[in-house]
């Protein structure tokens, strides 16, 4: 396995930065996109559970409508692919069996097997007296694709832009979520900065180490 | 700068797994530790605003405690860094100001310059009526930098493991966050495999791509 240096590491995660202008000619090869889906696959979550849905849009019309519901930002109409990521509204008995099904299969093991697994999953998420939260439980997952697919793509050179400011309920009903139990929670666009966006060369704002990180030696 | 191609990143990524055992002998090098903690200084954040702790133990006595917080998992104490992350339990106007002097402080721009962006922020995460939910939110940055840590810790082709089963108030406590406005809210083991964690050779269970990613082409 060919790793990074760390100063590459560094290189390409001090070079990205929340794109606010991108190159609508520039469009990412469908080999790097296919890398990133694939990283988006492969993004750890709790249990293993994937409580998750990925939309990608490079049809134009539909980053339209998607852009009216995203206070009219520019990037959303702009990038090359633009990723709505999606969680489970609750992650219910079907779901967990369904992904108890999918083990099965994968690792060829019996169900039987897998009996304490699911247990165990059905007393954190569904018999919980805090499953109503398991929305938020759901949420975080998403996060934790959010930030792996800003990483890798960074480390491919590609840019992103995390996109706040959105109104998901409307998402939703632009990308047939609504009532699938599918909720939108964050969308980020990704393609190549333009030349003259002046974000890129403002320094980075960050708290100093000393004040974000604590040592226990 | 120097980028991966899709097949290492990828590589890295197929390598990766949640790490059951560490090898309690193998420690990260000083200088990929501090790039990881860089990667974790530069997470992006909703409006840049970083609502977030990181906690570092290699104390082994701190580890102990930590492990019976955590439902005894050997990986907190066999690990070579253990990773804590906690977030701003309500990120108040006092928060905001300071992020707004930080600003002013390395772009070396007038305060008056940012009375506008501060007064966004103010209504999204102060004013805002669903404002109780601000710890919510920084709970979804706080899972973003930890999708960024697992992922640039595997392009450095470092093991990692995060912690589901901790109780995140005892965590409090043996780190002093109570009381603090900080909550730990997840963690994540760094170090190097055990050759014996069978858990290694297991299949990865992904649902099929196709029922993960929809495409609006």
């Amino acid at each position: 396995m060919l790793k990074m240096t760390t100063e590459q590491l560094i290189d390409c995660l001090e070079w990205r930065y929340a794109t606010k202008k991108f190159d609508n000619t520039k469009k990412i090869d469908p080999q790097a996109w296919e890398a990133l889906e694939r990283a988006l696959v492969l993004t750890p979550s709790s249990f293993g559970l994937q409580p998750w849905k990925f939309i990608v849009i490079q049809n134009q019309a539909v980053k339209e409508k998607l852009r009216e519901a995203s206070m009219n930002q520019s990037q959303v109409t702009d990038c090359s692919h633009y990723l709505v990521i999606a969680v489970k509204e609750k992650t219910d008995g079907e779901f967990i069996s369904h992904y108890i099904e999918r083990i099965a299969q994968v690792r060829s093991i019996d169900r039987a097997g897998l009996e304490g697994y699911k247990k165990i999953m059905m007393g954190a998420l569904v018999m919980n007296p805090k499953s109503p939260e398991n929305l938020t439980w759901a949420t975080c997952q998403g996060y934790i694709a959010l930030g792996n697919f800003m990483t890798a793509a960074a480390v491919l050179g590609i840019d992103t832009c995390p996109l706040g400011g959105i109104v998901p309920a409307k998402y939703d009903e632009i990308l047939a979520l609504k009532d699938s139990g599918w909720k939108t929670i964050v969308a980020c666009c990704a393609g190549f900065r333009s030349a003259d966006d002046n974000y890129a060369r403002a320094k980075k704002v960050r708290f100093l180490s000393q004040e974000l990180i604590t040592h226990y030696l």
